[in-house]
């Protein structure tokens, strides 16, 4: 058995949802050898540190009794950043949210991490987003593993994929629907002959879109996952901000009426080759792989070898999203 | 660097892709420190030896020197279970036909090559749909790696996805299209109004599928490959002959126009789950995920954590088998 000692820093949706799972996968995971001893989780409002293993089931109680958000997971005064340095452990999950314009408390949390040599599985983004050959770097410096399957697509498994999976291919172009906010509202203007405004409306009083929905109908969040992908597949060193962007939010009901009719739905694609990253809406033909509707997620990435493999996900959900982190987690341990 | 010895056992399209992708990706392989050095090579009639790498452009060009399948790789006069049981090497990569009846000589090769602590990489889908339990048994008896990836589905990775890239996932089911011939058919069917007879005579003459078309569309190919998922994946120790299997020979062109009519495609799914293993036509909502036409394979993984995660890509070519096999040798050995 090997015990790993990881910290959960950012105690969201989805640093909860990594809790959850490791309780629910225990037995599963000392059956494959590994003992994921949480030794320290911080929130914005405070942290919970025992060296011989923070009660999960506890935590979670705490960090919900007051209502969604209201609760901390402690009473200790420790910032994630001073339990990345300060406390010994090997593993940092780093699930604090995304900032795209600063990388937020994310990127020093990551340098941090690997500056003491501890290995970083994340669902942030923005950090990648912005300084990914940084990180990298620093991380390979300092002999350490740095996995993030999660920033991209949630659940839609895509860098593994591309990295174990279709080991020995050359990856020529990888293209699909990053966003299922996006590819919610178009397939819904779709089916109903409705207008952007409409559809986004319903799909935020679903949950579905945020209150401020133009991080993803503008296309940020796309092209952000986009440069996550440039960087650590085709080995570019781009940022968000160098995307030609294109959102959803000047399609009309008509022109999707007028793709169908000629067997065409419309999806907003990302794509990314040698010389060329972008967002935009793009005729998608029925039937394709990338035709996917709802909130999925979808990759073509087309190789040398294998062709073009496709691959459909759900994009969100802090379950889901915790399983591309405990699938990372067992891929650095086992 | 690692130096692997291996024998390609078996020299047909399969085998064949193998040494052109080897010969492709030396490069590659020697940077990720493996030197894959094939030391013999044995087909239907002879065999190629040489205990400091065979020559795989000559083995190619003589192979091919009278004409598809004419010529034979070399002029020794050792059997694949010979080269198997007598010459030292690590690596078996049984590349020989399927025999569905028997297991054929594949199946001798791989217990022989486990029995002599060889790892084996194959494509060979009748040892595995009629003695997986048998042969995972020996393997894991001499600590020898077992990787198949290529019985499924050629280069739509399913078995590594599942195993690798969504580790401490519960498989609650898969269900797809396993066999293009059959997909191209009812696509074809489809587009076209026209008969099963017409169709399948279109695809014999481009050669997707058969002279004697039985094996695909029966259903039989596909149950192979969803008896291996079962017992590779369910832990089950079923045989290709215990499923229910429909094929698609008395499906109509007007049932597909009456599906269309309601939003649906018919499409030949093998499904398996904890208590059913079963193959048949059934109607997918287009649009699905599992909605895709032409020669495509797909198969939609239903998780515990992850949800559904769908890939799609080319059920068969001897290249991107070929990929499929080299992937699995990566795996064992980077």
């Amino acid at each position: 058995m090997k015990t790993i000692r990881a910290s959960i820093i950012g105690f969201g949706a989805v640093g909860q949802g990594v809790a959850e799972v490791l309780l629910q996968k225990d037995e599963y995971l000392k059956n494959i050898g590994l003992d994921i001893k949480v030794v320290a989780i911080a929130d914005s409002k405070g942290a919970a540190i025992d060296p011989d293993g923070v009660d999960l089931s506890k935590v979670l109680s705490k960090k919900r009794a007051n209502g969604k958000d209201k609760g901390t997971v402690g009473s200790e005064k420790y910032t994630g950043l001073e339990i990345i340095t300060t406390i010994d452990h090997e593993l940092v999950i780093e699930t604090t949210p995304t900032d795209i314009d600063t990388g937020g408390v994310g990127l020093a949390n990551m340098r941090a991490a690997f500056e003491h040599g501890r290995d970083v599985v994340t669902s942030n983004k923005g950090p990648l987003a912005l300084k990914y050959r940084e990180l990298a770097g620093i991380a390979s410096e300092n002999g350490s593993n740095f996995k993030f399957e999660a920033t991209v697509g949630g659940a839609m498994p895509i860098i593994n994929l591309i990295r174990e999976v279709l080991a020995g291919n050359d990856i020529i172009s990888i293209e699909g629907i990053l966003n299922g906010t996006c590819n919610y509202i178009l397939t819904r203007m779709m089916e109903e002959q409705a207008s952007y405004e409409q559809m986004l409306a319903e799909s935020q009083e679903l949950g579905i879109a945020e209150t401020d929905p133009a991080y993803d109908v503008e296309g940020i969040d796309a092209a952000c996952k986009l440069v996550i992908l440039a960087n650590s597949i085709f080995g570019m060193d781009a940022t968000y901000k160098d995307i030609d962007v294109t959102g959803i939010t000047k399609i009309t009901p008509e022109s999707l009426m007028l793709a169908q009719n000629d067997g065409y739905v419309v999806k907003l694609i990302g794509e990314v080759r040698k010389d060329l990253i972008r967002v935009g809406p793009r005729l998608v033909p029925v039937g394709h792989p990338l035709a996917v509707g709802g909130t999925l997620n979808v990759a073509s990435i087309q190789t040398d070898l294998a062709g073009t493999v496709t691959i459909t996900g759900k994009g969100a959900g802090s379950i889901e999203t915790a399983s591309a982190i405990i699938s990372d987690v067992i891929a650095i341990y086992r």
